[in-house]
């Protein structure tokens, strides 16, 4: 099976082609402001780099957020779109899981972060010491304070800060945890597509494939214009 | 400090660049037989993505092997060639350790394994729970048995084993460490060069930087091309 996997949930997106259980291509890019006319374009350069077209593909993969919401509607859109054209199936993963999987195999907690702007992270905490990452705190939207206060009362080890928001963060997750936290190096703060093909494989075989309609984004809050709509609606 | 880091070593290349400690672009490829055409041409593209030419790089790194001779001959002479012209240092590292930062914070030990052909294996085992990996056993170039024999003198835990040699010994090693063998889900069999920038920080700091001419292949073993030249000699 052949599989395309990508994740545009922060500024460094990433795409990945697997053919049968085999990386065949990998690409992280710098989108800021771009993404909308590179994405497809580097889609279509990756898998020719592997004697590949859009045709091949099997099952089309997307991290569906949390992140930024330009971002991840530019992907999820994407891949419905590429789904739609080719009538193949299609699957979402959290851009959060993706970023722990960085940890395979870690025995420490992993706490992986975005910044969500407005001084709040999009964050959870996973248990990384099997293949696939299970979670502890499910994917959610908090201040800093408030998510290390959760995470104390979850876990009293140690924990692994990996992410833009544990970069933005550092301070005061220092300042908070001690000598508890863990800062991953940089490369790992950014997600690799691969590992998102290891969350379609397995999503697949739990038959959860969706329909392009039914691939929707996680934002785990209302974006500014659902916000200014609705209170603009208010008496 | 902006740094260019590569990998050649297998069939799947690997180039990732650093601007100060991040990553602003990483490229995975299929390089077989066609290495040395595409190498320069993809390290010139991703610097483009990220607004950069070689000039703007103050760091070249690549790995040094072991993996096959021509893929580390190539890197090695691309990174080589690029110093040497733009008068900037260069740094080498193991493919081996490099394959162990895929376990970043691993409590397992790690036991990178890349295909030597002629029924032998190239491996290391790796202390992986800090940052950068420990090594446990040096790099080195055996028969399956005889490695396996060697790491279940040096550790009764589990292994992870990762690398296309654990994928071609899969059912060896099963056999020979029963429950002890994890195997690394298939996206960990690759390198990610963005690791290799940490390796190159790493070697910069400590004062290990090397003129073009210094950097040097590790094969671990003689090439055929030596192989014949020196038996032709015997008497």
């Amino acid at each position: 099976m052949n599989i395309l996997a990508i994740d545009t949930s922060t500024s460094l997106a990433s795409i990945a082609v697997a053919v049968d259980d085999q990386i065949v291509a990998e690409s992280l890019l710098n989108t800021n402001r771009t993404l909308s006319a590179r994405i497809v374009p580097e889609i279509e350069r990756i898998l020719a780099t592997a004697g590949l077209t859009i045709a091949d593909i099997d099952l089309f993969a997307s991290s569906i957020g949390p992140g930024s919401f330009t971002g991840v509607r530019g992907g999820v859109a994407t891949i419905q779109g590429l789904a739609l054209a080719f009538a193949k199936p299609c699957v979402g993963f959290s851009s959060l899981s993706l970023l722990a999987m960085n940890f395979s195999h870690a025995t420490t907690r992993v706490c992986p972060m975005i910044d969500a702007r407005k001084s709040e992270l999009y964050a959870a905490l996973f248990d990384c010491s099997s293949s696939l990452p299970s979670p502890l705190i499910s994917d959610c939207v908090l201040p800093p304070a408030a998510l290390l206060d959760q995470i104390s009362a979850t876990t009293e080890g140690a924990v692994i800060f990996v992410g833009d928001g544990a970069v933005r963060y550092h301070d005061q997750i220092a300042e908070r945890m001690g000598n508890r936290a863990i800062f991953a190096s940089f490369p790992l703060n950014n997600t690799h597509a691969a590992n998102g093909i290891i969350l379609a494989q397995h999503a697949s075989k739990e038959g959860r494939l969706l329909e392009p309609g039914q691939l929707l984004p996680v934002y785990l809050r209302a974006s500014d214009a659902e916000i200014n709509h609705t209170s603009k609606k208010l008496p």
